[in-house]
């Protein structure tokens, strides 16, 4: 603690991303990044940005960008907001949704969000002062949409959930849009993990202008390391983004990555291709850890929720580590015996599940 | 203005970056890029980045890069913070050292900055709801270190000041840190320019506690296409950036753009060679402009601030327009009469120059 820090910088508890290990060569479960690389196309477009021009300042509008993903997903581009990172939105957005706790000390309405969910949402809330509450999961970790039609700042969640890869049904997000709407509050839906088989919500922004669809490239596209997320929504909402945005940085992107990130958004061929894949292990990963008498939460992402039979979710992460296997442990409340296993390789998810049967004793 | 908007996105007024023309060839003087490309090494860097590995997360403490400047600038790399460019440091900086008004309304010191500055601070005061007030320039336009004397909330200011390119005496900077120290309150110096002929107080951050100081590669680096920025500081300060860097976005810079900057910082012959370059083009162009009898602020920075004989500065702003020339007008009060313009090559300025003649009759 620093005399220099101010109240918001000795208060915040910042959030602890995953392990990114710099040594020891370990099978990376931990932090649900694409085990494919990314298009070749996109490292061609990277390579060819790579030239004298990046002396010269981005264009901050990321216009190439929101053209691509316009064609791609149906929207104009005034509806695409582009970003450093899905975070970097999410931040943006708290800062421009929802309302902070006022000067004057009155009080303001609380957002809402899942008691078991990206653990990212508090730490924003915090950032810019926001009030909210925590809505519990059912016991299955299932999303009750109706459990959010009250009076509130606003709402956020994934979908599908993270980190129980639990989808919500679209029907439920857009009736909480309507309801939401009444009362002039936004509802961001967080789809990182939706092109593993969740429905999206992008088709009816128009409909819902305070719905707004944040994506990433860092999990379908293979592009972690790129940094580059965006969000579908009305042209007021991604105006907002904008707003907070250039009173922040006016050029988050730089030029390399919006190479990259149009030339991602153009490739569906390849990215459909791997992504499959990534589907298909994730479901015969599924059924050979349920065969073995695992806990699994039903998927709608690259991720598993895993719970060991008889094994304390901790034990079951050493373990695992141990062996060279890296996955990711939250000890937390409710979710403390289970495991967060990002979808690999068929050859890493073998070596893990080897493991798995090692601890089941079958 | 939108419901869904929150009272900082109504009220806020965001920053305008100069304009970054897409379709026809401009002489861009005004963003003072360097006109000179990036290293070799840099773009080799970047392309060799360019692979497989934009999988996988970037290093959120862009460990590479903080190495690397610490060796090159004689600190420890616990003292160096790594970000996408220097205004996202600055936005950082803001939120991490700076007193918002307290939520239960009490007053909270004003931070001061001159007048004529970086118009991009009073944005990142209003967005963290923080109070601020404005010391003027001396009628010189210099910057007078002992009126910032004054119980505060913080000070910051640019060194060389932009737009102006005055440079501060190293000596009233740390004789200001030393008194503010006192308060336990916090000096930005944002020294984006400073490579172009300012004394930097880098080697004085472990004397002064309270003192940080902010570079950025878009300049000296021709790097602006790339987004990076860093900042020297005691170990307490840069912690303090880290907690709110990581409670907004844990991974801001890319794995191209760190493999870059890490090239960039260990090329000092190639960076010397180019930026002794822009300020012997900078001298004799403010020679020559004196000679027209332009009046022209004594610069230490890669620009020049320049008031025409007998026309006013939108005026000279257009013609240079209409011919094809971009330059930075300031619609402010004191330097409206002034144009900022950035050193381009020597052909570049001779084509400005040429236009200059024109307008000065001569």
């Amino acid at each position: 603690m620093s005399k220099y820090w101010n109240n918001r910088t000795k208060n915040i508890i910042p959030y602890v991303p995953g392990e990114q290990p710099k040594d020891r060569k370990f099978i990376k479960l931990n932090t649900n990044e694409n085990p494919y690389p990314p298009s070749p196309k996109v490292i061609e477009a990277v390579k060819n940005a790579a030239n004298a021009d990046l002396r010269l300042y981005p264009d901050p509008d990321c216009t190439m960008f929101r053209e691509a993903a316009a064609l791609r997903y149906g929207v104009k581009p005034e509806q695409v907001f582009a970003g450093n990172g899905s975070d970097e939105i999410l931040a943006f957005a708290f800062g421009a949704f929802f309302e902070s706790t006022a000067a004057d000390g009155t009080g303001e309405k609380e957002i809402l969000f899942p008691d078991i969910t990206y653990s990212f949402y508090p730490v924003y809330a915090d950032l810019w002062g926001i009030p909210f509450r925590k809505i519990p999961l059912l016991d299955d970790f299932s999303i009750k949409g109706a459990d959010y039609r009250i009076p509130c700042g606003g709402v956020i969640f994934p979908n599908p959930n993270a980190p129980t890869g639990k989808p919500v049904p679209l029907a439920d997000i857009l009736s909480l849009a309507g309801y939401l709407a009444e009362q002039d509050r936004v509802l961001i839906v967080d789809e990182a993990y939706a092109a593993f088989g969740t429905e999206t919500a992008v088709p009816y922004i128009t409909k819902h202008p305070n719905l707004l669809v944040v994506h990433t490239l860092s999990k379908w596209a293979g592009l972690a390391g790129l940094r580059f997320g965006f969000a579908v929504g009305s042209e007021e909402l991604i105006e907002g983004l904008c707003r907070i945005k250039d009173s922040f940085n006016s050029y988050t992107v730089d030029r390399l990555a919006l190479a990259g990130a149009a030339a991602a958004i153009e490739d569906s061929a390849y990215y459909d291709g791997i992504n499959k894949k990534v589907m298909q292990t994730r479901d015969r990963t599924s059924d050979e850890l349920r065969s073995l008498g695992f806990n699994v939460i039903p998927s709608a992402a690259n991720f598993l929720f895993v719970k060991a039979p008889n094994t304390d979710g901790f034990v079951f992460f050493t373990v695992l580590r141990e062996k060279g296997i890296l996955t990711r442990h939250f000890n937390k409340e409710r979710i403390s015996d289970y495991l967060r296993v990002s979808i690999g390789t068929d050859e890493e998810m073998d070596i893990f599940l080897e493991e798995c049967r090692k601890i089941s004793n079958k």
